[in-house]
């Protein structure tokens, strides 16, 4: 944008907004301090954290500190682990005292635990309060202290959690009536502990239909809020994070467009390089066969056809079955059901591809005579391993996402194509071993 | 369980819970039974829609009306959508007279558009009331009527959206202030039409941090809110269904567990069809070169590492694609830029696998001889026949999403299977042409 384009007419959120994802680190702060102040205010507080750590630090050091003062204690934790470590340091200091105490504590924990997640500044009430007083002083911590004054928990002198009431039942209730008599007792309190994983803290949210959920320590006294704005983002997060496994690489921690060329090289070759020295078998797998491929080369155009019918059957399965994991509707004990289940779907399946290959050989042998005068016992070769083949593919890749996750691993983490090369492998023999069994004494 | 263990202790909503997905329809009835009655409240509530249909089918007429009056109208439309059309007017006629005015109204929406997530049951003020006398007239509307008070809509007699007022605003602000001077006015409003896609309006909540939205019609007049708790459900579900189509499926309505066997083969069997009927041109292609594989049958078996390498690579480029296109991050008229992102990529990772291809042709040739005395072409013949396949990959890989989106199709159908087929075929022509080129002469 020009410098008389600029007088004219100022740049707008919704044009900055729209134009984000393309632009670089510098450009970007170039544009957001063209923003009216009151939009900036908004656009600021809509960014993602990379977004906001990059304003904060493109921007002057004297203009810093309004931008950073908006930011809750929790976003700001975020926030600074964004930041570079040198300019770290001199972003705290521009907090005030108690705030720069809550973000300093809450930095202690990973960034994907429910410590990580949960903001400090939750609305909190005494058991012996009436609702006329708890009301009041709700109104008091309301100003610009809490994250959400929608759930309100009962604490003791000691912090341990008591109970919980709704804002919505203490507004509705008698003036006289005493929180404790309305509070949710502790016992039928869901609460999440400071260390539980990002991911299942989003599970108990979708499963719940929460709005917030309290963190407590090993000694249940509260330490925080996780608030469903937050579970959003993290659902979308994992879901990417998951995509990107289930696509063959390491999870990006950044937008595509915004992470640099050779960290995204290192986050694909990785993989890219695991699968491909494990394809290198399918090379030797071939070796084995290199006497029967001289001897009947038309053995060999079927290769690629066979073999990725088994990947692309297993990686379905796997794809199922690991979604399905994720989203806790399938367990490990399961897994003698899912056999079962995904034993009886390969075979249907490795039927359908089996008869369409078959019709196709003698389709062709039929319009250009291409395979000879043994062309039908190749069609027969070539539509049993394509049943064997997608069989076993479909069992392979149910079955791996419970190994992997057996062993400790994340079952997202490469199961596809992992399943892909495995089956590949597999598929080699399975087809030779066929051909062997129905050919040799014609074509082999 | 049997009658002896049901009498020692009644089931709990967790065992329930734990044991659902494992369990029949019938089952699940039959354990929600025997649920303590205030349990069953909490655990019927957090039902997905499925299984609040299934519960209330699964009941005698008798029982239903008490479960069917505990769900709000949104939830209760999405509940008849689910449960089969002869017992629909059954279940719809236990509602009372105003709620079923709602419900229908509701079902003229598509399910996945706003105005099928959205409550009709919002708060709303008139802009002339005072703070004291709007929460007031709040504190009667919150009492079961409506989904949240926590976003209040100031509307005029014709239900046109004048502005919105967050709660927490009206309870700080002094009892005289007027609506219309504290609301935020509704041009600087975010609002949804009520048909747009449930995709889109997740985005909206995930980029503005938001915990309800409006909905209104064409004239402006406010139908509804979509709340963030909803949101939740849309994310995940969204994130499935595109897995599954990355998957190279159709994505299924229901979850795993409980989808009935021959849909399930019905939604696999078509996409494995289509790919194997592409996967078909392998074996043309490899006719083509059937002459080279005779004679040079070494050439047979690095087929399988090199058309998966480029397959590999090119569904790691279209998952990033397709994940950053639903993200929001990458619009259609970004190609460009990704196209040079891509083909760099793709030669840096085409170099890496060549590189590892070429020593390893190497390697074994020293160790175990088996290449013959033109081992060093066959090693060169591989490792640029990788760079380019694993470019051409990768690039293909990148584009396909977008040529998908442009033709109007979703990116996610099946893209990364699709360009593995594509890539299969190319990656033979680009093998064999390599090997032409290199060795004829020698071993050709």
């Amino acid at each position: 944008m020009t410098a008389a384009a600029e007088q004219i007419r100022p740049l707008s959120a919704d044009d900055l907004r729209d134009a984000w994802p393309a632009l670089a680190s510098d450009e970007r702060v170039e544009g957001f301090v063209l923003l009216d102040p009151v939009e900036a205010e908004d656009f600021f507080l809509s960014l993602s954290t990379l977004g906001q750590a990059q304003i904060i630090e493109g921007l002057p050091k004297e203009k810093r500190r309004l931008w950073v003062r908006l930011l809750a204690p929790d976003d700001m934790a975020d926030v600074l682990q964004e930041i570079d470590e040198p300019e770290r340091d001199g972003v705290l200091a521009l907090l005030d005292e108690p705030t720069r105490r809550e973000v300093s504590a809450l930095l202690a924990y990973a960034e994907d635990d429910a410590g990580g997640l949960m903001s400090p500044r939750f609305a909190r009430l005494r058991p012996n309060m009436t609702t006329d007083e708890a009301i009041r002083y709700l109104r008091r911590q309301s100003r610009g202290t809490v994250e959400t004054i929608y759930y309100v928990y009962v604490l003791d002198h000691d912090q341990h959690l008591l109970g919980a009431v709704s804002f919505r039942e203490l507004f509705q209730a008698p003036s006289d009536a005493i929180v404790r008599d309305l509070m949710r007792p502790r016992e039928k309190l869901l609460t999440v502990p400071e260390d539980m994983d990002q991911e299942q803290v989003a599970r108990l949210f979708a499963q719940h239909d929460l709005l917030a959920l309290p963190v407590v320590d090993a000694d249940d006294r509260m330490k925080g809020i996780v608030t469903i704005d937050d579970i959003v983002d993290v659902v979308q997060e994992e879901a990417t994070e998951d995509v990107q496994k289930y696509g063959g690489m390491e999870a990006l921690d950044t937008p595509y467009l915004q992470t640099p060329f050779f960290s995204m090289i290192e986050k694909r070759a990785g993989w890219l390089s695991i699968l491909f020295i494990g394809e290198m078998f399918t090379a030797s797998a071939m070796g084995h066969f290199e006497h029967e491929i001289a001897r009947a080369v038309v053995l060999a155009l079927f290769v690629p056809l066979i073999i990725s019918s088994g990947g692309n059957s297993g990686s379905q399965a796997s794809t199922l079955v690991i979604r399905a994991m994720a989203l806790g509707e399938v367990k490990l004990r399961d897994w003698w059901r899912i056999i079962q289940h995904e034993l009886a779907a390969g075979l249907v399946l490795g039927l359908i591809l089996g008869t369409i290959g078959f019709l196709r050989i003698l389709a062709w042998e039929g319009l250009f005579n291409t395979y000879g005068e043994h062309y039908m016992l190749i069609a027969f070769t070539v539509a049993l391993s394509l049943v064997g083949v997608v069989t076993w593919g479909t069992l392979s890749g149910s079955m791996l996402p419970f190994i992997l996750r057996k062993l400790g691993f994340d079952p997202a983490s490469a199961s596809a194509p992992f399943v892909a090369t495995l089956v590949d492998v597999s598929g080699l023999i399975i087809y030779f071993s066929v051909a062997d069994l129905l050919l040799s004494g014609t074509l082999l």
